[in-house]
């Protein structure tokens, strides 16, 4: 047997988020490894560099699981993508080097979060992003996500992981760039605590909107013991880009 | 009672089509009158101008119907959509000219199909692109698509629309264009055949990927008795982008 990792791509719309849950909810950690016990998987519970909640989207997740497989890994690819629906796909599969983890041992992670500027509905734009009318401003959310570089206790944004865990994470990358019809946000931290990427577009959003004072980000990165209380920016606006290891 | 002319947007994926059919099927005209009915529409069938097949797109079909209406046309649209769900959205409402009607009126529709260069499904580019892989080569396809350009008879690719009806058509502008993970052929003329677009797609790639012989789209529209024999291209790559009166 060996152990695999794969690149896993999906729409999060029709998903109850990755993380497999009760009998009857639907969840791409279940849809995978229903696909992965269809080409001879006997494990019990794939790994995945991370938990995305309902509704958000991916493009790189990483996931690992072990198989006896008498191929090569592309055709591993083809046949886990015979068995999946259309709305999870495996992009990539290779061997994983010994002792991989795909949460544990990843370094990076980048997500994207897409704001779609409209005055009304667009069906097709919608599933990807948040809409919102009238459009923040650019320049305004630019200069908070400046704040957020670097090593700073991310506490205002959300809870340690584990009991006695840490809040403290490191961000390599988090900049906001036009799009044809509005604007993304992405980001890149060693890693991110729970609805983190949410909170942090929701609060630069509240700033581009006139609702917060200019310099929000960097008060609240300074004093971890203040809170971010407002709603997170929705589910479906975000997507998990790559993971680096 | 006024006449209001409304553009449309809508995700085909959920959808039998355009056009209403037997109870029971998913219609985008039939979720259209729905939330007319809602606001107090009293019609029997809206006007549109085109019918669109099961899984295309739109992001500017139009569609009219007569209404009382004691409010703006803003207010109109805001209360269309409170009654819509989210895979259809109108865009803009308008009072009509007089005699105004959707599809008889019209002077220029243009459709846009995109095709997503890819060797591995792909959930979030997929609902709205043709995989295909490897991909068409894009001068060839460029090249095919010239020989439509101005008023040539298209019976090659579709039939009369009603009996006794001809099948010249003009095409205006016919383009492929590189996208970011793919391409995207850009297609405007007076009217179009059932299936016209489709096929045209189909024609072309079969040049593109060397299956067919440069000069396939010549030799079809020269020949409108010879007929395009393949099967149309997918409808999930195909969006009704504009209609112009």
């Amino acid at each position: 047997m060996a152990t695999y990792q794969s690149i896993v791509a999906y729409d999060g719309t029709g998903f109850q988020g990755f993380q497999r849950l009760a009998e009857g909810q639907r969840t791409v950690q279940g849809v995978l490894e229903d696909a992965l016990r269809r080409v001879g998987w006997t494990g019990t519970s794939l790994l995945a560099a991370g938990r995305t909640d309902a509704g958000v989207h991916a493009r790189g997740q990483v996931i690992s699981f072990g198989l006896t497989w008498r191929h090569d890994a592309e055709t591993l690819t083809r046949a886990l993508n015979a068995n999946l629906p259309a709305d999870v796909s495996v992009r990539q599969t290779a061997e994983a080097p010994e002792g991989f983890h795909p949460r544990f041992s990843a370094r990076r992670r980048t997500y994207r979060y897409a704001i779609l500027a409209d005055a009304w509905p667009d069906p097709l734009a919608e599933r990807v992003a948040w809409r919102l009318w009238p459009e923040p401003d650019l320049e305004l959310m630019s200069a908070e996500a400046l704040a957020m570089l670097g090593r700073h206790d991310f506490g205002a944004f959300g809870q340690a992981p584990i009991p006695g865990g840490h809040t403290v994470r490191e961000v390599f990358e988090a900049r906001w760039e036009r799009q044809e019809r509005g604007q993304a946000f992405q980001v890149q931290a060693d890693a991110f605590l729970h609805h983190m990427v949410r909170r942090l577009v929701s609060a630069m959003v509240a700033v581009g909107l006139g609702r917060w004072p200019v310099g929000t980000m960097a008060a609240l990165v300074a004093d971890p013991s203040r809170r971010w209380e407002e709603k997170p920016a929705p589910a479906h606006g975000l997507c998990l880009e790559t993971v680096e290891y």
